[in-house]
């Protein structure tokens, strides 16, 4: 449960730490970033919630760290970002490496369960238990019952799925851009073959939004960016109508798409809007 | 004169254009970024006024347009933002590339005198007249009228210098860890000697603000933000000391010099306060 303090960077007031820790469930040392706004550091007994950004294929945690405007946000409203890498690296599995969309950094927040990506392959315990324990067991100026999901593409798909299938965990979810009928688009029919198996469907449906929604209770309460100008979108690699046609016939409330006109899928965009997902979880976060 | 638009990025309600042009002061082509905030776009008859962003060793047009986060204060203030390459790219000059801190990347923003550079390294007129000239031709809806600027680094020192040898031209100065005293640093006496010669003595004060500053009439109004923890500040090459110091032997006001307990060298730094930079220029822009 150790962890490592790899850099001390002063950002809008706070700190954003870079960190590694041998993790366990994904067999090897990862790194990761946390953002502690400064209330945090002026009144460290006074505990903050915690925002989780996931991101998307080929990004580590870096990218939204640098260039996604979360701090600005977070900063005011004094909220802790969590930014944790998108899959293990190192594991030399053969071919983990050579796909943007499969292997490394394309961890798709699942457990998988085919060889030999079963080796730690393990995103999704990773981020829904090893990875929050370890923060709160290291900063105890983070507040474990009040934490809050996001994420972009791949992440934005995380986001929406660990809510879904964690009903109370999480006090709020939101999205940019994210994937959300993977059984459908070419991303996720890649993952969940490469990491479950062709044959094994009930297990992809398992973590897709668009399925888990239909068995949501009450109303979601989520906010979703997807930008008009999105290659990604256009290529059918997203369908949020898919998810929101899903929601709608199942009664669930609260779906909030917003299709932004002409953005695309960079971080420009997520710099643009964050300030909105910050608000929309601090929102739910200080109920 | 004629202007090529390489891509169209939706930002902040605006646009950021990445733009590219045949350069006569440098010999070559240059790529530039303009962001125009949606004021401009709504209301094209009534325009906008510019601030200039001058970048740092190593850095192109993208760097700051990625990272800074000059485009929220810009969009909230109707101000656009021109981002600048740091050197002509591409002459061919043997060694232009081999180091970080001379040739390409870092233009110093100067015109040079001595042999090979003197072919293109013309960063001086490129930024004062040739660039700005052909965005105010090609781009309508911006004010020539009304024009600040900023840096960062050695984009620090090109405003502080660019402002100081042209009064009136710019309505406002401001900067983030600049080189301000170039003429007694490495980085400084490197460039200098490489593009004016090591004989040019009075060429070097020519483009040193501490020295510029010493002839100022009247008061300054500068902003300049400078990190504790910033490791090139603590090896001496931005020296904000000696012009702090120069000002205010000179009878010059308004040096304004905030020195910002533990911030870096890096972006984290500019995209905590530019929002601070931005409303600087806008008071004077919109005075």
């Amino acid at each position: 449960m150790a962890v490592t303090t790899k850099a001390t960077i002063a950002s809008f007031g706070g700190k954003l730490l870079k960190l590694s820790h041998n993790a366990t469930t994904t067999n090897c040392e990862m790194n990761f970033n946390l953002y502690l706004p400064p209330q945090a550091i002026a009144h460290p007994d006074k505990k903050v919630p915690l925002l989780i950004y996931l991101s998307g294929l080929t990004c580590t945690a870096e990218n939204c760290s640098e260039k996604g405007f979360f701090q600005h946000g977070a900063s005011k409203n004094g909220i802790a970002v969590l930014y944790p890498d998108t899959s293990p690296r190192g594991l030399n599995i053969e071919g983990e490496d050579d796909a943007y969309d499969f292997g490394s950094g394309a961890g798709f927040y699942v457990d998988a369960t085919k060889a030999p990506y079963d080796k730690g392959y393990n995103m999704y315990s990773y981020v829904t238990e090893e990875l929050p324990q370890t923060v709160f067991a290291a900063f105890r100026e983070i507040d474990s019952t009040r934490v809050s999901i996001t994420g972009h593409s791949m992440g934005g798909h995380g986001a929406l799925t660990l809510f879904l299938r964690n009903p109370g965990k999480y006090k709020s979810v939101s999205a940019f851009a994210p994937i959300t009928n993977p059984v459908n688009c070419p991303w996720g029919q890649k993952a969940f073959k490469g990491y479950f198996g062709e044959e094994n469907q009930e297990k992809w449906k398992e973590h897709d939004a668009t399925e888990l929604v239909k068995k949501w209770k009450g109303p979601l309460n989520v906010l979703i960016d997807v930008g008009t100008g999105d290659n990604f979108y256009k290529q059918g690699q997203l369908l949020p109508e898919n998810f929101e046609k899903a929601a709608k016939e199942a009664g669930v409330t609260g779906v909030n798409i917003r299709y932004q006109p002409d953005y695309d899928h960079s971080y420009y965009t997520m710099a643009t809007f964050s300030d909105d997902h910050v608000e929309h979880a601090a929102k739910y976060l200080f109920a």
